[in-house]
């Protein structure tokens, strides 16, 4: 059962221009980035609501962002949707006809628990699935 | 100032496919569908902690999603923040050099007033603002 939306990813070329149109733009703030090393993008969180923005950069040409960037340019880049068992919901989505990217969940950034189900399968949407370890945010 | 994240809308071909496919693939449930024919789109809302999920399929060939659905196929379509007050928010996003579409807001579906933002003006990402009348939702 998916409880909300965790985030949504914006594809950004450059993240520092992307960071400062948003803030000013919006009147959003950005709290935290980070280099996610195993995903090869760093990332800038907006928080809002029980829910986040996330402006995403390529690390490096090998990228899978890099890949995206040159065939859409900017724009959103997936979903991502909070559930208390991740495993379950790929189950099921596979079980549904759903093209996952692996069968089981692996780990994401800050303990949490990770999965994806391809765009092909839910409408053009590269969909996360997201699982927390059960501590507060800060 | 934005509170959180009101929608995300997807565009898609086929609303009753979709539906089901959304339903069966993420256990999620469309509570409502609406023809909003001022914005010539049939709309399937996904309700989901404080924000929604909107399947968006066009009512015509004239629909503005008819093209973006030509040009783009199905996928993301834009990200809705609600906030207090869009008339503000777009005059923040205004004199921070935003393309707005309108200068003032507009009367959206339930009572609500709606802005948008032009995704050059924000890394490639149609960025709609809502203003709802302070009614509780069904």
């Amino acid at each position: 059962v998916l409880t909300r939306i965790d985030h949504v990813g914006i594809a950004v070329r450059d993240l520092d221009r992307a960071v400062e149109l948003y803030e000013r733009r919006l009147g959003v703030r950005v709290t935290a980035r980070e280099k996610v090393v195993t995903e090869g993008v760093e990332v800038a969180m907006i928080p809002l609501g029980e829910s986040r923005v996330e402006l995403l950069s390529p690390l490096g040409a090998d990228s899978p962002l890099t890949k995206f960037l040159e065939q859409r340019g900017e724009a959103l880049h997936h979903v991502a949707y909070h559930t208390a068992d991740v495993d379950a919901a790929l189950t099921v989505a596979r079980s549904a006809g759903a093209e996952v990217a692996t069968d089981r969940s692996r780990p994401g950034a800050h303990g949490t628990r990770i999965g994806f189900i391809h765009p092909k399968s839910l409408c053009g949407v590269l969909t996360e699935l997201v699982q927390d370890d059960g501590q507060p945010r800060s």
